[in-house]
């Protein structure tokens, strides 16, 4: 049995504010939940339509009716937790760092958590403005990368500012990331696919980089901002 | 005024078998449609709701309420066309050829042409269940690239078994794509990332090369079909 009280917690979680206020967050889907365990995420709340074991909580079996009422999904799939916000760490003052200005879409925020546990980018620095981590889309596209990329969202132009790492930032125009020296500790930029980088941003980067394109017929104008990321990243550590 | 009969067929071409039959498709939004003719496509019909100019058609001026009837968006924006699916090219006997097997998601089939459009691959072949190129979604995501890029559903084994050209297939084990001479003739075959490559098409992969990751943790499982095919392109034109 799922309370009044649950279901009304649960469904304020859809909004960032009050995510804040309880400093938790939903998953769905029992991939992804199992996975954040792993990843040492603690679960408050567990909730499935059959019963299941192995689970670090007792689950409460709740009917699909009432998981449709709670879930931020068009088809919910049997799971669905409430996880404590981890702890933040510091951001490491060696290595590459991702910094993301004005990314919207909670699907390129979640493909770009992805690249980033991919390659080992552990750390990634967020404008104000970029779409919250804990969104419940960013959350399921991140596919548990949550976990293990930690975000931190600050004033963007300060930090670049302040760091004492070279400054990369991703323009349509620059030089072809292949003939770019791209060392292991850096800042790289990305801004969103609608606005490229604001000129505050702009003003902070060191170096101009590009995605050269093979054609020279008039192709597609951009690559998305995900895309432009992984290619980059690809590049960055290629070896 | 849009007749009945128009919105009958603008509807219908929702569906694969009405497209098929009226050799049709829609597009949508003033930006695509304006790009796919001065790709050379041709449109028969042209609904707007406001007056334009500068049109190969005359457009139909309708209202919001008649453009949502035929759109298949959830905020239809303006501008609505019907085209005329264009004579398909024959494959060229050189150069790098995609090749795609079992890619289901509208969205991932639209990056990837927009991809291909990038980096100037002029042909994808696609195993008969890959979703259909003028889907709505296809058709919206790739933004033009499908005036550009010429797709052919096939028998995928039967096409590499009988292609001349060496067949590169990409998987979670393989030689690392920077490790691997990539040929200017080739074939490139992608799976999807929920099957993989499907047992009759892995058969008759002559190079198993694949992404390597940068980090020793557990982290992402994979990476998404479009992802890696934007990833192993630039690899194969970086020079």
């Amino acid at each position: 049995m799922i309370s009044n009280s649950e279901i009304k917690l649960i469904t304020s979680l859809q909004q960032k504010k009050y995510r804040a206020l309880h400093e938790s967050f939903v998953a769905e889907g029992e991939k992804l939940i199992r996975d954040l365990w792993l990843s040492g995420m603690i679960a408050t709340h567990l909730f499935t339509t059959s019963e299941v074991s192995d689970t670090p909580i007792d689950p409460v079996v709740i009917n699909e009716r009432a998981l449709h009422k709670i879930s931020s999904l068009k088809n919910a799939n049997g799971w669905l937790a409430v996880f404590r916000m981890p702890e933040p760490k510091p951001i490491p003052v060696s290595g590459l760092i991702l910094a993301l200005d004005g990314v919207r879409d909670p699907g390129n925020l979640g493909t770009i958590l992805r690249l980033c546990d991919w390659y080992g980018v552990g750390h990634v620095v967020c404008s104000c403005d970029t779409v919250d981590l804990y969104n419940p889309k960013v959350v399921q596209a991140s596919m548990g990368s949550i976990a293990r990329v930690q975000l931190h969202y600050q004033d963007l132009p300060q930090l670049l500012a302040d760091d004492h790492r070279p400054v990369f930032g991703a323009f349509l125009e620059g030089t072809p990331i292949q003939k770019t020296q791209l060392p292991s500790d850096a800042i790289l930029v990305m801004g969103s696919e609608a606005h490229g980088l604001r000129s505050e941003v702009s003003q902070v980067i060191e170096q101009a980089i590009t995605i050269a394109r093979n054609s020279e017929s008039s192709g597609a104008e951009s690559l998305n901002v995900a895309m432009a990321t992984g290619i980059i990243l690809h590049e960055w550590f290629r070896g």
